[in-house]
């Protein structure tokens, strides 16, 4: 199909023009270079246009990444109401998202297209940085120090991405059919650490958890 | 280029064929079910020719899997002494594995690429139920309830490929450029929790951290 030149009407056809080139864009330049402009030069069409149909250079991006939810809804419900319960709800949350009928498959494939290929590590990376830390510290700014956001966050996504591989690509068992209670059970005090309590720095005695 | 008929002299290119023959028939019928009678057969060679090349069953699934490192080397050391020191010795060896300039990219295109084809997710479940646990029961049989030990290795096998997945494959700042011993601090505390204190049951409040 040969892309037609010049400046497009505004219908469906555009919008996912407009998409498929934000991603190609993001992916290349990364989230912080990546301009409305650029991309709507690239898709030939008018920077009002795109954000006409996006709203903003936030909401493009999280469109490109195809992530089946949205963080603006869901991060805030993780972090309303006492910090005690954070990571359960992080869990129970996050289960929910993979478990779901149609979240389920649809971020499977955006996380199993991201191992596989460069760019998309790049837009993981990016929707990592732009989009849930700033919403942590948002959240969780007043109870912990802002500037040990990024590690935590870190570490928080190094257990959550491990628990999806391990439990819906992977499929190991019995954490692949353990039920959803159990999980949140045995993970949330992970979570809860990597939040909440001091983080052991090098040269400590990190042999025993904590106490 | 063509496949010859019949019984093959021992050679490297034999050597190659019959692995990429197990590689197939081990993410078809599971390593329980793959014989080294069917892969000889597919690969057109004598068993025989097949156990002279890679002496058992495991080793060929191993070779199969393209591993980087030898369980029966690796394991064995992670669980060699102090039990306490176990969780430390397990990060710091992954994190070797992972650094090192030829098992680094090594590991990394067999976990991207198991992350992406259904038939290598089969080869990872494998490799974890028939490898990996049955040497951490051999390991920790004594101190650890044996029957808990499968749930225990799948639970430290999701921190340990969240963290491959955050440091490695993402690269999730800042613990993809956090230095080896802070990762090493931070980490031992969540796999010396899921290998030796009791897990949370459903039901049981998992609000906090154990204390």
């Amino acid at each position: 199909m040969k892309r037609r030149k010049g400046r497009r009407p505004g219908n469906q056809d555009t919008r996912g023009s407009i998409l498929a080139v934000a991603r190609e864009v993001f992916a290349e330049h990364g989230y912080d270079k990546a301009s409305i402009r650029e991309i709507a030069s690239k898709a030939h069409v008018d920077p009002s246009l795109v954000l006409h149909y996006f709203a903003s250079k936030d909401k493009l991006f999280l469109a490109s990444v195809q992530l089946p939810f949205d963080p603006d809804r869901v991060v805030p419900k993780v972090f309303a109401g006492d910090p005690d319960q954070v990571a359960q709800r992080l869990v129970r949350i996050f289960l929910a998202v993979w478990e779901g009928p149609i979240s389920g498959p649809a971020i499977a494939s955006v996380v199993r297209s991201a191992a596989s290929h460069k760019k998309s590590q790049r837009l993981v990376r990016d929707l990592f940085s732009s989009q849930i830390v700033r919403r942590v510290i948002d959240g969780l700014g007043d109870v912990v120090e802002p500037s040990e956001i990024p590690m935590r966050a870190s570490l928080i996504s190094s257990q959550l991405f491990g628990l999806a591989f391990a439990r819906y690509i992977f499929k190991i068992e019995p954490l692949a059919t353990a039920d959803k209670e159990s999980v949140v059970a045995t993970i949330a005090p992970t979570l809860h650490r990597y939040l909440f309590e001091d983080l052991p720095t090098p040269g400590e005695d990190s042999t025993k958890a904590p106490r």
